[in-house]
């Protein structure tokens, strides 16, 4: 197996402490690659970073349309999110209007990905339900669309369940790959992952970015599903994080999505192009600093300093002196 | 720089979903490689896998005698610990014995290093203190050694200061590194961290699993802090941690620390070996993985499937469905 180039180390005082070592390839819409570096044919599991295709999948099956979803549910049917108040509300709000609570849910129960609310959370001796789970959104996403095709909830996480047959059609259409065929295994929240080329999901990305490339009912589903996410960025992930920050500050133009262990994928819907992006040993700072480097690689950011956090995280003590810093490295980059 | 292999990888359903590439050494008392893989020549932090180097310093000063310490403190100054109520009350009663209270802590706040730990502590309501730090025993042997030295305790933290100035001649003895030239950066706790060879730690713990090899001195404060460490695991950590279950697990034949980003070392006294260990990216879990599996290749874990659980963790859903595992691989390994 060829060795993927580092793409992020850690600098603590005078050395590397840590580097961090990757594959990502940006493509346009035309099939054509932009840039890749690393092994980018290497099959990965996009997990969460799949989301926007999933939620295609449910707005595309007209179930969004008949039950009248909002785009701020089509954002959180896209959201890994925080399981703050305001997506937990939108959630059982979303729930009670197919006359169901969140019990019905099979996401299973977990802390707030981000610290603060999960430690708040805890303090203010609050229990924790399906609805706080990151992925309680592409959840009731399913359930939805288990309604709307008129077929029992239960087991929808199951990969024979209708609905996941349904989606993965629509996986297929827009990644490019034969399912059966593709490595499979069951993510956090239960549902099925599938195995991919980091190619092809950098390529699906670009599809979403310029949709007229699709069919136009998928066409139609992409350009909704990218609209949503434009317009509620904080449902995709919450205060704090990535992919919210990156969405918002960016205008839209560029729409990031995390998988768990060190995935991105992103849509630049302006520009018509698709990014997709692993650390092979799935660290997510260390993803979302390679994103940003590769997004100022291409001149994809605004002259703002806004983006430094970002780009160049720095390494604190608990006194909170910096120390140090997370960077992304070009000198191991060829294209 | 050369590529080091693959140590560990996650699998999750049909195929290796990350990996992690790193560095390990087996040595013996005489500086004899029995196995090294990867650059074992790469400087690395050993971060908190220093702290029983560290202690033997206060030992070696006379801080330890002049003070009465117990094995219970002693192993507390080598530990990084939970924070857990029983860690945080040892802690509080040494100040007390010396006249002070947690606040002379330099080392800030942070939450515990175990979740459940953490989250119990918020749902308690429960403000974290200096105390409360995983390193919060170092310090504190910092301090006495302060102390003892009869020099102000302020900056105890800071590399000038005479009692890091005392424990570096000590690491110069046991780790054979020239301190004045070797990269240098500071710790999460703010103490100093110092850059070695890989190698370097592993023949430091070789020396100290058979502290014959020392002076006079050393070699006994090396055989205190040996056996507090032997008497007293759950001090090392805490509940549900590693270091503390393959220290105990082992009756004391196997003294694992951990360091922050990646890093093990271990005494085996038996032996008379050391081990050092670091993971490129720096993961905690996999480092243990890789530690595990070292240990096992040399045949120094009994046969008992209580190990099976550090050696090859489950990945599992939020419902608790096991979908994957850490391994060890040998694969790459060519002595």
């Amino acid at each position: 197996m060829a060795v993927n180039p580092i793409l992020v180390e850690v600098i603590r005082g005078d050395m590397v402490e840590s580097f961090f070592r990757g594959a990502y390839v940006v493509m346009d819409t035309n099939g054509q690659v932009i840039d890749a570096v690393g092994n980018v044919e290497r099959e990965i599991y996009p997990r969460s970073a799949l989301k926007p295709v999933q939620a295609i999948g449910m707005i595309e099956s007209g179930a969004a349309e008949t039950f009248h979803l909002s785009l701020a549910e089509i954002a959180l049917a896209c959201a890994s999110h925080n399981g703050e108040d305001y997506h937990v509300h939108l959630i059982n709000k979303w729930l009670a209007r197919l006359g169901l609570t969140c019990e019905v849910l099979e996401c299973g129960i977990h802390a707030s990905m981000d610290k603060e609310t999960a430690f708040a959370l805890a303090r203010q001796g609050r229990d924790l339900t399906f609805a706080h789970n990151a992925c309680s959104g592409k959840h009731t996403g399913f359930i939805t669309q288990a309604l709307h095709l008129g077929v029992p909830i239960e087991n929808y996480t199951h990969i024979d369940h209708p609905v996941q047959q349904y989606v993965n059609r629509v996986i297929e259409d827009i990644i490019e790959i034969d399912i059966k065929e593709a490595p499979k295994g069951i993510d956090g929240c239960q549902v099925p992952v599938i195995g991919m080329p980091l190619k092809n999901l950098a390529q699906g990305m670009a599809k979403l970015a310029h949709s007229q490339s699709l069919g136009p009912v998928l066409s139609q589903a992409a350009q909704t599903m990218v609209v949503a996410l434009q317009t509620h960025p904080g449902l995709i992930a919450g205060t704090g994080r990535f992919c919210s920050a990156i969405t918002q500050e960016s205008k839209g133009k560029i729409i990031a999505k995390m998988g768990a262990d060190g995935v991105f994928a992103a849509i630049l819907p302006e520009k018509g192009w698709g990014i997709a992006l692993k650390i092979d040993d799935g660290h997510l700072k260390a993803a979302e600093v390679a994103l940003m480097g590769v997004l100022k690689k291409h001149h994809l950011l605004s002259q703002d300093s806004a983006w430094d956090h970002w780009a160049s995280p720095p390494v604190r003590t608990w006194n909170h002196q910096t120390v140090g810093e997370f960077s992304f490295i070009a000198k191991d980059l060829k294209k």
